[in-house]
């Protein structure tokens, strides 16, 4: 796929997952309207990353993986809004406006984070087909968004103090990795694709992961405020650990480059049905916000 | 049952909980430790009931209903920890000790909270056996715990002006009541009851629910320090909305007596096998505590 292509098929995806997501705050309580205010305009990644390997895998029916692939991008909107507050990264920009603290104040920003992981486990449940593969999305990503996940990421980036290869890893998978890595398999769970697929597509997707975390870093660094949405050098100036504060940003970009080798070598492994992944590793790569 | 006996029942069950509790947070990064801090030392109502409920319907295999019974006091647990943050309720005493901010710090704080209530989803669906049930339990419990349940209570308990029956029953419906209901509920479909029995659960539960909140609201009042594990008088003084502040103590305990008399009558009509819950109502109308 051309770069113009990938750029083309993510922006329709995204304009789809956007659409589902629409629905799912259309009606309901005060509380889903300011949830919403913070779901609106992502990059739609993880819903994508789960559509592509849906697809990929040889599911047709798009119901199946919309509710799935839109409860991803709520558990990732609920980790953001928490992030961001003054207790913990006290970033008040986010997606291009006031983060939800700001808008809203803290307590109605801790609720909407905490609503939105709970709306994202009933989206996970909705409708009695299929429930044997849905029950494992929940147990697949119940593993990888607490504190054995993204929850312990955070942890460890707020408080961790040794800068060594190590932590960096540590951090870089819990709270970025395993995330990408299971919107892939949650793809193929709902594709009712082989356990050995489902298994060698979260494989790969953790060098997917760990390349998406490491140009966050140097986008960080590099990035503009206003193509990021958010401000950046808040990492950098913050004293966190970070791929170019631990190997400068030459060396982060040399080791984003092996993680995007690594996951497209895997990806070319599955066969060509699994080129758009490829693709995706080559976007995200180069991407610039 | 007399008082002595179900007071020896509780006890009872409450020992298993903690003892399965305990069980759960022994491993794991330092993580876990801060978030047993908080689950220790609860009332244990709400696993209790689940499992009152699970034996009731007939469920005899205790490893069955004891990852989800522990599921919901971690779930329980969250929302006290969230509820008590400064931008909150600002509570700095919790279950007889330091709550979750004041002993680890606001983001700490948060971020427990957020484990909690993944890890939760991960005892729910623990293992691969009865996995419908248990994807029925996750699809019943998420709708309960998020936007359209106790984090709407919650929103509505901090932000609600409004000083009338109506107001009053929404939150206590909303933060409390379902909650209640639906750990009923889960024990009944654990045991594979019918969904007639189930649903009879939830209702009944519902009176049971908003019972424990007229208590909780009128402990507030009258309650000691000691006994409660937190500093009563906090709703008043906040000017929130109570059961007392609407209509008087006395009012307010007439009320709780009439929720008492419905749910013990719906739990009646079900059998003997129930009275265990009926007297649990009698327990919660009494409580100290």
């Amino acid at each position: 796929m051309k770069n113009n292509q990938i750029t083309t098929y993510l922006a329709e995806q995204k304009a789809r997952v956007d659409n589902a997501l629409k629905e799912y705050f259309a009606d309901g309580n005060p509380l889903f309207r300011i949830m919403h205010y913070s779901v609106d305009r992502g990059k739609r990644i993880r819903p994508i990353l789960a559509i592509a390997s849906f697809e990929a895998c040889g599911g047709e029916d798009f119901a199946r993986i919309m509710p799935i692939a839109c409860g991803l991008e709520l558990i990732h909107t609920y980790s953001l809004i928490h992030d961001d507050l003054p207790s913990m990264d006290n970033d008040d920009l986010r997606r291009g406006k006031p983060s939800a603290h700001k808008k809203f104040g803290e307590a109605m920003a801790i609720l909407s984070g905490d609503g939105l992981c709970a709306y994202a486990f009933e989206l996970f449940t909705q409708g009695n087909d299929l429930m044997e593969e849905k029950y494992v999305v929940v147990q697949s990503l119940s593993e990888v968004i607490g504190p054995d996940g993204i929850v312990y990421g955070q942890v460890l980036d707020i408080t961790e103090q040794v800068r060594i290869p190590h932590s960096l890893r540590l951090i870089h998978f819990n709270k970025t990795a395993k995330f990408i890595a299971v919107s892939l398999k949650c793809g193929a769970i709902m594709a009712q694709a082989s356990q050995k697929l489902v298994d060698a597509l979260f494989s790969a997707g953790v060098y997917l992961g760990m390349l998406f975390q490491y140009t966050d870093d140097i986008l960080d660094i590099v990035g503009k405020k206003s193509t990021l949405g958010k401000t950046p050098g808040k990492d950098s100036t913050a004293g966190k650990l970070t791929a170019p504060g631990l190997y400068g940003l030459d060396g982060a970009r040399f080791r984003a480059q092996r993680y995007a080798q690594i996951a497209q070598n895997r990806f070319a492994s599955l066969g060509e049905r699994f080129d758009v992944l490829s693709d995706i590793v080559t976007f995200v790569l180069k991407r610039t916000y």
